[in-house]
């Protein structure tokens, strides 16, 4: 096929991940052409219902159709994100068979039918990719087949599923019990109102299996696994954890042992200091040990449309890039040669700290110095040099003024976002001030 | 090229990376085969000086040669792990003409003259590879090349460098000034006897270039990159960042603006609830935002000979295979099919929380059930309840028995690692003991 020849993509749903990938594909249709090698056009969107309003999703009406069995014979590559058993099966299959290429966020499935779903792919030279089937918008098929094909895993723990973690989350900080800590997550939409297949650990237990066919290179299916939920999960056992400075997670554990695999789910306690004890609410990670890269952590979204869509389109792209006959080498893909912008055009914040003479009208010249330069402050703080020593008594920056002429104190200021130049400007400018003695310190604060 | 003839790799240096690089590819070549679709025959060793006794790497003597420039002309697959720009850039250019797929750690010749590598690896059409040119082990060339191919990565943060992290975790977790710090790290083996290129960022400037070329698409060279070491970092600055809530990281930078994108290194606050905060030691982690997947997570080891080893073996069977004509689907992997083990066969610990009779005797009659099923234990803390209330007092373990009879206590048990199922027939086991009147909770922990 032609570099030049769009290729055609149909794409089975349009629910939150569906509609998302249908917004991207529309609205950055130029940047993606550019990325494959050849325009992806959207040939058909299978919807369960026809007549719905869809227009939010900014894509032709004609687009849509019932017969999803017949559009899947008429495209290159196929995005499934129906999700259940059937018919996702049978219209991959289908699709497969009638040589297109498919991407699929489908972990049910996978769980139970992938060895079928990929010999299918084998069978028909055609290629099945499903990043986002595990932990959304993480990349972990990529890192865990490719990047450590050369490296032996030997176990990987994740934190699979957002509802559990952002459960057991709010137990841990508010010292809630397991019931309410699920309604708060229900009030907040992230968990369901039946939220059996997330607490009970179903859902963690299909992404165990896919985990662990993809980082042992081997065949495990969801009822493999080893399976227990947080149901059971009290304050009490929580409390507990935290006083052995652990924290209480719902965890997919994939370990490779002398004798096979182990793959298995449950609620486990883990250290304070392990990294994936800091990942909060609904966050997932996955933390794999392998014999030469050691440890290795991927952190992001579990869920939602646009993190899902995400991971749908960078399967896509590859899918797309490899049936156009490029490979994923960099020399292939196309730059972009973009400004470089100078270090003063950066956006960014500063933390300062001044010696300043402790008297009235102080604060009110340094703050004209960053008003100066349109810099604007979000706090300032003033702590008072005693005259005997270095240790600092605080004291509130608007009115802390107290001993004469001699007294000196800390002023310690955090801007809002500015550009470099202008932050950097106005610290000069400081310098030059009488109330100012000297320039402490100058940090640049990010990540906020 | 037939899947079964074996593909001829020259690898260009044996150090510490070389050599563990060796080690793998000899001691695990039927493993690298069957994942590759052909055997990879290493044809090739180039060491600056000959003679010196390499016998440790367990490769055949004759392989090693001083001649580098004849080496590369009669190979499939080159390895560059010699580092610097030259002789590295000249073998690569070589190499690549000759019709060589080439796989670098080569952070230096990247940053400064990536484009040219990039230009003739598509000009020859051959692969050029470079995962462990940055944040070594951390997979992070796929994951921003691939799987936010259809997605668009707004900023990048990174902690690339391991020295400066470690310097700057010795100084937020011990008050240390730099110099001390520094001394540290060095008597640790975590910085080199001159770590100007560490601390002062000219390491993390070249990874920051490569970095934003990855995440935006575009052409950044190392001298494009603003660069502030960590030199000024004083202790009363770390200080200040924990008045805060706040701790100092060495960042790499890069962000896609509307006007371009900045690059920058230098050290900067990040809010202790920031993901990347909890990056400690010597540890890498680079932090992405994208538009459709949010915020995302890439944590591991960034240096070192195995880790390093693990990323170009990664990119060694990505070109291998692309050699051999297969892609990287799922359906084209050769699968194990390794046993998977009962739950009973998994080795776990156990934390247990019975309800005893607070008397003399009963830690004896619990230990014995643990002993009985082999079950080591870790540790044991015992907790009075007092009659009048859910409080518990903490008490010794051993001497702890106060009141009469109807006293009761709690007593958690931490166990060391046994299998699954010892430790289920244990708690069985307690349930029976006339001294636990209830087994409150049973947890695994993992993690440690």
């Amino acid at each position: 096929m032609s570099a030049r020849e769009p290729l055609r993509v149909a794409l089975l749903g349009a629910g939150v991940v569906g509609g998302a990938v249908a917004r991207h594909l529309t609205q950055r249709s130029d940047d993606m052409a550019a990325r494959v090698g050849a325009r992806l056009e959207v040939v058909g969107i299978a919807v369960r219902r026809a007549g719905r309003d869809r227009s939010e999703l900014g894509v032709d009406p004609s687009l849509f159709t019932t017969d999803a069995e017949e559009l899947v014979t008429r495209a290159d590559l196929v995005v499934e994100v129906i999700g259940g058993i059937e018919p996702a099966r049978s219209l991959i299959l289908r699709a497969m068979e009638h040589g297109a290429s498919v991407v699929t966020a489908n972990k049910a499935l996978l769980a139970e039918d992938g060895p079928r779903l990929y010999a299918a792919a084998a069978k028909h030279g055609v290629d099945l990719y499903y990043e986002a089937a595990v932990a959304g918008a993480i990349p972990l098929l990529r890192p865990l087949r490719e990047s450590l094909a050369g490296d032996e895993v030997r176990k990987v723990l994740g934190i699979v599923n957002g509802t559990t973690n952002y459960v057991l989350d709010k137990m841990d900080t508010t010292g809630a019990g397991f019931q309410d800590a699920v309604e708060q997550a229900q009030a907040l939409g992230y968990a369901e109102a039946d939220p059996t297949a997330d607490v009970e650990g179903f859902d963690a237990a299909a992404k165990a299996a896919i985990l662990a066919s993809l980082a042992f290179h081997t065949r495990v299916s969801g009822s493999d696994v080893y399976r227990e939920g947080i149901t059971e999960v009290s304050a009490a056992d929580v409390a507990a954890a935290r006083e052995m400075d652990c924290v209480v997670k719902l965890l997919a554990i994939c370990e490779r042992t002398e004798g096979g695999v182990s793959v298995r789910v449950h609620p486990a306690m883990i250290p304070r200091s392990h990294p994936l004890a800091g990942v909060r609410e609904a966050f997932n990670a996955v933390f794999v040990e392998a014999d030469a890269a050691g440890q290795l952590m991927f952190y992001g979204r579990g869920a939602g449309g646009e993190p899902t869509a995400s991971a749908v389109l960078g399967d896509l792209v590859a899918v797309a890039r490899h049936r156009v006959g490029g490979g994923l080498g960099p020399g292939e893909s196309s730059y972009a040669d973009l400004p470089i912008l100078a270090m003063g055009d950066a956006q960014t914040r500063y933390h300062v700290s001044l010696d300043v003479a402790d008297r009235s009208g102080v604060l009110a010249k340094v703050a004209a110095a960053f008003a100066a330069q349109d810099v604007s402050i979000e706090t300032v703080r003033q702590q008072l040099v005693p005259a005997d020593g270095p240790q600092a008594a605080e004291s509130d920056a608007a009115g802390g003024h107290g001993a004469g002429n001699g007294a000196r104190a800390n002023l310690i200021i955090v801007t809002h976002t500015a550009s470099d130049a202008a932050l950097s400007a106005t610290v000069e400018n400081l310098r030059t001030l009488d109330v100012v003695r000297g320039v402490n310190s100058v940090m640049r604060v990010e990540g906020f």
